[in-house]
């Protein structure tokens, strides 16, 4: 399996510094910093992630943050953002940035959409007007946003489809890779291959294949944590580890839940995104060490104790459960900022200590039991 | 005119430090610290200043914090919030905190109810269960919130009602006030007398005389603000100014734009609170040097200026007026947070401007070029 060889992106750099089984701690330098992995990636999707400020999220430890291409093309418009000097000024994040390629949204939120081999057409979720997103249009717009970390235009194909649509999306995933590619000019940003398939083995391994044949400087696995069975899920993200080069950067797009996050890491994926942490907070749920809490429960009504005894976010640091309970049953925006601190706070967290057990040698065990624990308590 | 003489609340203290015409600069000493005064306090109805977090409302200079009786009695209960050793425990605020007594509520937002001369019957907001506040239930209340400064029952009685009506309020306010003030036990609270009568001299002279006979350690200036005429409020305060004794701190209630917070420290007032800087963040609409500006404006767009150039807050940190508008048209949290701190902000900076001028004999031309600029702009 061949890949094409030279790194397009200047400035930027990855290594594997230690690996425990398939698991890596790895280290990727960015124009905007560098970015330890294993490592979740907080999604902004409008350039804000929900209800927190970008101080504190850099005081939760995150590191990379991400943004909507869909979104942000719509409003306030790639221009708009292009004259704060990208997305790093406009939402005033001075972090690595990583846009998605609207490629997921075009697919999900539109209606009426026609897929052909050179883009899609749809209506825009904003105002109903019709669009043509292509590969080409897609780069242009990564590039007015200015990201530290682009994604090539894909088509999302979920493995319960029938298998003609994934050789199809497969197929177009590809000819779409290699027009992003040849469009993309900007060496500041890192464009990243998304690998499709689903779940099916010979289909990814097509992908993979043909994704690394364009060579991409890292690779995403796409198309997974969308409806499949969970050992699918596993074995498909293992079957990547086989396939993908291990000096490059992998990404697993679309993952929050604690189990999932440490499962793919098992299985050598570096980083991750969901929105889960934050839009669980906006519903009154707190991720903890022993599963979700939901604070509209009324055995939190007089419980004094903060979310989790040993955390370090600023909910924890006072706050009793009867107190954010109150917040969240009157529906008051203090509740989702704290509780949106506090989960994102236990993704981050959580990734720091595979980090450090992946460094010790002592992966297995971790994940074993803090897996355990959750299931437990959940 | 004659008043009780003795403090009764222990850890007290209140000084006229300077004064410049009729404005005070003064020192209010509390249990939970110390209050500067002109003094803006932010609302947090429900134990939260809405979308503003308790260490972010310290950095931006806020002393004391309002809380609502009337809400906090119905949701959680004042039996959760005392179980966290009062307000302070539940939610986190340090500092100086003052709960109203309920009465405005019980008049304002009930459909159905029924004055006696012992209180009130109402109906609940929360669930229409039928409820009776009495002056002596509001201090039990409050006594168990636990707030540092804590207000008679009284009834709120509009300038524009029809004098009987008036008189009847002035008349249950004393006798309230009386029924609060022997009622009221906790020696580490401050309790205020709330003077009535709408903007009608000889009512405010019979109330301040009666409130002054039954002795308080401060005085509130109720019932203004809510629909009189600019000049007959204004009058009102100055009238208040001649009776309440100089040595007491002033409290006006309910008023929070620019203008009118100088015009009632021109004439002596030392408190003030108001919703409307986090309401109007809510809505997308910030305070200005230069007036008010309604974000979802046109013009804003593609402004990549901050809100003012010379504000300290965190949203004037960078963020654009582009930036924001695209929050508040998204709808994203983060544009309430950050125009909230953004209000709060200028008024509490607009309070320790007036400080400043007071002690140096400048107040008058500080506030008459703050006032011609403000409604220059607007």
């Amino acid at each position: 399996m061949g890949e094409t060889p030279a790194y397009r992106a200047r400035d930027f750099s990855f290594a594997v510094e230690a690996a425990d089984g398939r698991a890596r701690a790895g280290r990727l330098e960015t124009p905007h910093g560098v970015v330890e992995t294993p490592c979740f990636m907080p999604v902004g999707t409008k350039a804000t992630v929900k209800g927190v400020a970008p101080r504190d999220l850099a005081a939760l430890g995150a590191r990379v943050v991400l943004a909507n291409t869909y979104h942000l093309y719509f409003r306030p418009g790639a221009e708009v953002v292009a004259l704060h000097g990208g997305l790093h000024g406009f939402m005033r994040w001075p972090g690595p940035i990583l846009t998605d390629s609207g490629g997921f949204q075009v697919f999900s939120l539109a209606d009426t959409r026609l897929v052909t081999d050179d883009g899609v057409e749809f209506s825009s979720v904003y105002d109903g007007s019709r669009h043509v997103f292509t590969p080409r249009l897609a780069m242009e717009v990564q590039e007015r946003l200015g990201a530290d970390i682009v994604m090539c235009f894909d088509q999302c194909a979920p493995g319960v489809l029938p298998r003609d649509e994934l050789v199809a999306a497969v197929d177009r995933t590809t000819r779409w890779a290699a027009a992003c590619r040849e469009a993309h000019g900007r060496r500041d940003q890192l464009l990243v291959g998304i690998v499709q398939g689903g779940v099916d083995e010979e289909l990814r391994r097509r992908s993979a294949a043909e994704l690394l044949d364009v060579g991409f400087d890292a690779y995403a696995i796409g198309g997974l944590s969308v409806g499949e069975r969970g050992d699918e899920m596993l074995a498909t993200v293992e079957l990547m580890d086989d396939l993908l080069p291990r000096a490059r950067l992998r990404y697993f797009m679309g993952l929050g839940d604690p189990v999932g996050l440490l499962e793919v890491v098992r299985r050598g994926v570096d980083v991750f995104d969901c929105v889960l942490p934050t839009r669980m907070a906006r519903t009154g749920t707190a991720l903890t060490a022993d599963g979700r809490l939901n604070l509209r429960n009324a055995r939190h009504a007089r419980d004094l104790r903060p979310l989790e005894d040993d955390c370090d976010c600023p909910a924890c640091a006072g706050f009793s459960r009867a107190y954010l309970r109150h917040l969240v049953l009157q529906k008051e925006m203090l509740a989702a900022q704290l509780l949106s601190l506090h989960n994102l706070r236990v993704l981050i967290r959580l990734t720091e200590r595979a980090r450090a057990a992946i460094r010790a040698g002592a992966f297995a065990e971790f994940a074993t039991s803090v897996i355990a624990r959750y299931r437990a308590g959940g």
